[in-house]
């Protein structure tokens, strides 16, 4: 008999899991679905890869997987199945039988982050904290100085394209990354005002160790210190990320599309 | 020196909480307060007087509470000191000193709860899954049969006033209540629809033991099974919770607003 390779569509909240990333002892997305497949089948060895890693407590809109397995559920029938089993902070959108050589990760061909960040005031003219701060705190980034989205749309233009990202990005400590290119193509990034709301919207055919976050943090730099948006190539020249903004925290952050050829 | 009466207004978010009660080895609202108040101020015997007890899962955006400290900390102050020292899904949103016989629950005239249940299906007509039952799964009920606003409404106008509402209300078995007063006020009963919400608010001078939830639940039966809106006044006059609705989750629950003289 021959397994099938089934692609699935995810979207999680990750305020209470350590990551994408399979960890022993510790509560992550990978682990979680991986388990819940195998309960369904019956096979030991199943082995979910994802498109990619996302941090503790980034969230997910459309994080894209596969598995192989011999079991003969309708592939229809995978999302049910799954979401019977899994936490409700995880849920399977869709499933797909795919030929034998897709992999989430080596066949994608971009991926669509979106970075939410908060600008209300959590404490008003009256001095009254605001109830939203509650609900909102692990879903978006509270940040209240003012954003001046052209400027940041401005720089963000300097970055499109293919570029050596080293000083937008961190070394992965835990992988020898010293060596690799660093040079990744991002297709878009659009910032937009959305009522109380800033939405960061990058494109790019893949990411490096907290690249998303870092180019945001950056940007937001640009706005606050209103640094000519032109610098950001000085920056991007530099190679390291000494002169770039702070990673921004990953509650804001949104794995929202992953596209295949 | 004399103790100051301090009010305050408390926004939680209750998912992760077994309610507002105070309860030995459970993570519960008051408690945390409480235990945060005694840090402050160095007082051990800090006792935080609810308006009322929210149930495990319940929000609230307007609870209120208060409590007796000798603390000179000004009053102004007590939101700033609290918050950064409670968990971020309990937030102090206002204090003031109020007048000694100021009880929360006591002194209270009437409380304002709101109820949302999210209409949109989960599955879409493609069969896919959407995202949205991850990230509102702790803040509303998910229920996706019709609901009729107006039957809703017409039904929910006979539980205005005054009435006796014993068959809208559960026994609260950890104490014996059976003798007690059923008769409650129902100043206001709203039902609306927010795009793919539907908003239950409904005010009274006070609540029996799970009230709200029931006479949502009973509301909705109404409108799933096409009731005749006049047989809630049979239900009423019954005296008990045979032929009401059940008690909905208490995700969707929020307790907006608690009015004082």
């Amino acid at each position: 008999m021959e397994s099938k390779n089934i692609k699935i569509i995810i979207a999680y909240d990750g305020t209470n899991y350590s990551g994408w990333q399979r960890q022993k002892n510790k509560k992550n997305i990978q682990g979680t679905i991986e388990k819940t497949i195998s309960i369904i089948t019956g096979e030991q060895e199943i082995k979910l890869y994802g498109s990619g890693r996302t941090d503790a407590g980034v969230h997910a809109l459309g994080q894209v997987a596969n598995f192989h397995t011999y079991s003969n559920l309708p592939v229809d029938r995978w999302p049910f199945a799954l979401n019977n089993a899994l936490p409700g902070d995880i849920r399977i959108k869709y499933a797909k039988k795919v030929n034998a050589r897709f992999h989430a990760r080596y066949s994608a061909k971009s991926k669509l982050y979106r970075y939410c960040v908060m600008t209300e005031n959590i404490v008003d003219e009256k001095n009254y904290y605001s109830s939203k701060y509650v609900f909102l705190k692990n879903y978006c980034y509270f940040f209240t100085k003012k954003l001046d989205v052209d400027r940041m749309n401005e720089a963000a233009k300097y970055l499109t394209g293919y570029h050596d990202f080293s000083s937008l990005s961190c070394l992965n400590k835990k992988k020898n990354d010293r060596k690799k290119n660093k040079i990744r193509k991002i297709l878009n990034i659009k910032i937009e005002k959305k009522k109380k709301f800033v939405h960061f919207s990058i494109e790019a055919n893949s990411f490096l160790y907290k690249m998303v976050r870092i180019i945001i943090g950056t940007l937001i730099d640009f706005s606050v210190n209103e640094r000519n948006p032109g610098e950001i190539i000085q920056i991007l020249k530099n190679k390291d990320n000494f002169k770039s903004g702070q990673v921004v925290p990953p509650c804001g952050l949104y794995l929202v599309k992953v596209r295949y050829k």
